[in-house]
């Protein structure tokens, strides 16, 4: 012990900073693909291996794709609720249709925009359908089924494939009330408590912090996001160096219940 | 020109990573400080001196102290009205009475918690007055009067003492409505747009993207406050590595309009 403290004050202190690190090179994902596998496979390939406490967070588009959530706008019936609408804002009716089925809820509507409780209890714009970046221009996304089960099954995929226990996040980039612009938040979670819970923890000068929870899964999402921004939207990146507490962890622990709701 | 085309073929193509620098050993920070000076002098201290392009986050409190928005308590007399917001939740009514104060309206207003909108349109917790993190334990911060200036004037500074052009970002830690925990958003700006604008870009396969605007500086703040949370909530960060685009920019731009906002 002593001699393992005195080695200890001999390291000198370093910057503890953090590199967020684009996962590029990906190939086309396609349904019945091994995101985890692809992942760690194209990480290992541009000299970045995975390794044991990164944060790697996957963004929701090629999840759904390797689950098949996609559904092809020629399957679809509108209904005649979907048909009004579309007319209304020149919109594809099947797509209103797929939007309002994803829905568990309408919170809003105008101008075009549905913004929508999804089945899972998020609230965002079309409940997370979108057209983007899917090869079949007449096809378009859902938010996958079980954002938490997509994480947890990459994350026992890297573990096999690059022998690395990460924490996994899905994420999905949503518009906000009161501020512009859409962020990115974290839809699911595996390996890691989302939140860290500052209740109870005191201040630089022993006052204890009125604030409670930090959405730290958000903002290691938001991280992410800048390098996918900056190479082109790759699909996933690497957050590393970031300690966090290794839990199962739940993306539903960042739904707010709407009766402790100030805010909405 | 084919000499150089020549060469930067055989430059082996980078994985553009971020990376997120925490600025440590930053003194403790009094009224009249040079802030911008302060962060640069620490850097370059800890071997990371400030770069042109780099982005530095800096958080409010620091700001807040070396402008003097720190206002004791005992030079506050209450209204009628915050001594009895303040009985009803066994607050200080001093304090109460400082966060109507700051506040343009109520938001709303439950359990103990004021939700307002601040005199610069900022939707925040009991109008962004704090008591953390102040050495003086009868005493509260503010949030700067006008963050834009504030963060100029710290690129200012920047620019004199390490030579270098980087973009700032006063940094706060806001709740928000329909999901849990606080992040990290942008209330001032200097030296680069903190909105990407998207609309009329097109995906992968051509097709317009539907998203308009992504909240990059809401994103970085967010990537810097994991580095503070790691270190212990050190004051600053640096984000190296993310291309943005030069211009004055304002944290005003991320306020979105009532009338246009869906989501609230």
């Amino acid at each position: 012990m002593l001699l393992l403290e005195s080695k200890r004050k001999e390291v000198p202190m370093p910057v503890p900073e953090l590199r967020v690190i684009p996962v590029t090179g990906v190939p086309e994902v396609k349904e019945g693909d091994d995101v985890g596998r692809l992942l760690a496979e194209a990480a290992a390939r541009q000299g970045t291996p995975l390794q044991t406490g990164d944060v790697l967070v996957v963004t929701q588009k090629i999840v759904s794709k390797a689950e098949g959530c996609v559904v092809r706008l020629d399957s679809v019936t509108p209904s005649e609720f979907a048909i009004a609408l579309a007319k209304q804002w020149e919109k594809d009716p099947r797509q209103v249709e797929v939007v309002l089925r994803e829905s568990k809820r309408i919170v809003r509507m105008d101008r075009g925009v549905i913004i929508t409780e999804t089945k899972h209890g998020f609230i965002c714009a079309n409940s997370g359908v979108d057209a983007s970046n899917i090869a079949d221009m007449d096809s378009v996304s859902l938010l996958p089924a079980d954002p938490d089960a997509s994480a947890r099954g990459i994350r026992q995929s890297v573990q096999q494939h690059a022998n690395a226990d990460v924490a996994v996040l899905i994420s999905d980039s949503f518009g906000r009330p009161w501020r512009m612009g859409i962020t990115n938040v974290a839809i699911g979670v595996a390996g890691m408590d989302p939140l860290r819970d500052e209740r109870g923890k005191q201040d630089a000068y022993g006052r204890l912090l009125q604030t409670t929870m930090v959405a730290l899964a958000d903002e290691l999402v938001s991280a992410m996001d800048l390098v996918s921004q900056k190479a082109n939207n790759i699909p996933a990146g690497v957050v590393r160096g970031f300690p966090y507490e290794r839990t199962e962890g739940s993306g539903r622990a960042l739904l707010r219940d709407a009766a402790t709701d100030l805010f909405r």
